[in-house]
């Protein structure tokens, strides 16, 4: 699930060359508790909100600074009402009309669709750029140069995804298969998206070229986002477009809004139509989706000879013949001859797994629900 | 490092045919704080203070239960000054003055000779049995048995060791090895002790016959003990009959006392003088040494599916393909993909590790004092 991770002494902050992007508009879809990071992350308490590589930082303000100097103050977050209060106090900087609040989850469409509709209302020659709030990214300086020329293509019209540049044979995402190249620019137009391949499969796209990763990124004219979704989905784009006239009606229609992803409901058909663009982006890029990506991704901004990657404070470990991941909470944690080992330790609960194993964890976070601890997910 | 370990379903005291013994006293030496089962051992909290076998009763509690019916009254539990107060209060049975405290730990020889000195004035017709008070044996009827056989051979002025039949090639132990029938008795005289074996070295004995596990549990009249001391250290044996005439003096006294084991102070010696008998202990027995051998006892008291013993509260243990032993101190634990794990939960400290790797938790605890964390050992 890893790219080339990011090296822990990348500044936060791109640097100078990095120009802010007039009416670029930074959406950040900041949901999705997910479970097979428990019980580091938590419904009360998702992976975005969490300092996951221990810069002091986390997911989503590390989000936040990659994009601030390309949008300036330009930020809308979609995030689940429950965690309002939590982004706003993470990003002192924002206004709080920046913060648009779910009354609940309705997945990608809606989350994203309702950004499109307010920015279509705010700023008549808005670009916006989706990023989700818990992915890590580096360097932010190649990750700015490739939003900046999305941005071009995505003015002239496109759905423009950033398609990340490949660097194993991963089953664990989509791929965007690239087509022709686009007349004027670094871009082509997306073939069609691919879902998860199997390994072998993704070997052979990357044997044959041309496939990159579907990070769920892209940039787009908020009216044309609408318009796509309007073709397939025309009751879809007019309650959205409704809703943004008068936010005041979100309680009342939020709840009759189709839950589907942007993907299925827009990005797939449009590229069929020839309507989505790709750039290639050559950053690092990683969605932590499990313990096994968080090992991978700390350990390789660690020394070569590390074997047993930290998150937390690394004074309470004491490892003997260990080689893995501890996350510490605040107690002494000892390891003793255990290889690729998983030991996460929180107030309440305490995970002890394997790298090969870290996503059966979601598993875990099912029993417990069953078992009535819903308190501990 | 385990025989046949006790079912759970064991009564505490023994069936009623087994009678009180007259003048027999229970010594009970409750000290060796060790570090193989840290962080559940602590120098604060010593294995015998705590409830390793889920029973609601600590081991010096069922060290205590085991021997009332034999002793009634007649106890000294022989400990540190640091648990003085722990354990009358864990056995609130007992008067103030059956615990001697040790100003400070000077070895078995020291502990348990102040023990015979003090009982020898206390009961001229005393014999007295000591036995550790950290050790797991069932059941408590056949112990019973067995050591109201030894009391009968050392009143005649034996020093008597309980020799357990081996039930594997250990080379955790040291061996008794038996020599000719005592007339009269169910019991042999000792030919010799040996030092822990190798494996290949036990399985010999085991081959052999008429060996048996030293666990250190003896049954010998005070004045007896004392006096083969004083054959070979006559000063050390003047010194603590001196003191139990005035316990006044014990703080000047004991820092001057030789640190040495009874085994190789009197057991070793004597037994070369033909002065030591053994009988034969049919009863199961575990010196609980490290976390492997607590995860065989408790296993072995659960059923025959069961692979990952928990010691605690088992509803806080969700496991996914795991077994081992899971020792839970409040907190959710959730163990997936793992085998023979050890995973140990307190609230200042976590271990994880492996029944194989189980002893090297002593390299930790020394890495912590290194560490300058002293209050977690």
């Amino acid at each position: 699930m890893t790219t080339t991770p990011a090296p822990a002494d990348i500044p936060a902050t791109p640097p100078p060359s990095v120009a802010p992007i007039p009416h670029f508009w930074a959406v950040i879809p900041a949901g999705g508790a997910g479970t097979r990071l428990w019980p580091l992350s938590r419904q009360s308490a998702p992976k975005f909100l969490r300092d996951l590589r221990g810069s002091g930082r986390t997911l989503l303000q590390e989000t936040y600074d990659r994009l601030a100097p390309l949008a300036q103050e330009r930020f809308l977050v979609v995030t689940g009402r429950a965690h309002e209060a939590a982004v706003l106090g993470q990003l002192a900087e924002l206004p709080g009309e920046a913060v648009l609040a779910e009354p609940s989850a309705r997945d990608s469409m809606a989350a994203i669709g309702l950004a499109a509709a307010v920015l279509e209302r705010t700023d008549p020659d808005a670009v916006m750029g989706s990023f989700a709030a818990d992915h890590v990214i580096s360097p932010a300086s190649v990750f700015a140069e490739t939003v900046a020329r999305a941005v071009e293509v995505a003015r002239e019209g496109w759905l423009v995804t950033l398609g990340i540049e490949p660097t194993h044979p991963s089953s664990a995402f989509g791929y965007i298969r690239a087509g022709e190249p686009l007349a004027g620019h670094d871009a082509q137009v997306v073939a069609s998206f691919v879902e998860k391949p199997s390994v072998e499969t993704a070997a052979g796209y990357l044997a044959e070229g041309g496939y990159r990763w579907n990070a769920g990124m892209f940039v787009v004219r908020p009216g044309v986002l609408l318009d796509l979704l309007a073709q397939w989905h025309p009751e879809f784009a007019a309650a959205l477009r409704d809703l943004a006239a008068d936010l005041g009606r979100l309680e009342e229609v939020w709840p009759t809004l189709p839950k589907i992803a942007l993907d299925h409901a827009v990005a797939e058909p449009a590229a069929a139509a020839g309507r989505v663009a790709t750039v290639a982006a050559a950053f690092g890029w990683d969605d932590v989706g499990d313990f096994d990506s968080l090992a991978t991704l700390l350990l390789a901004a660690g020394t070569p000879e590390q074997r047993l990657a930290v998150l937390g404070d690394a004074d309470l470990v004491h490892a003997v013949d260990a080689s893995g991941v501890v996350v510490t909470g605040g107690r002494a944690v000892a390891v003793v001859g255990l290889e690729d080992v998983v030991v996460v330790d929180t107030e309440d609960a305490l995970l002890v797994t394997t790298r090969s194993r870290a996503q059966e964890v979601k598993a875990v976070v099912g029993a417990l629900k069953d078992a009535g601890r819903a308190d501990l997910v």
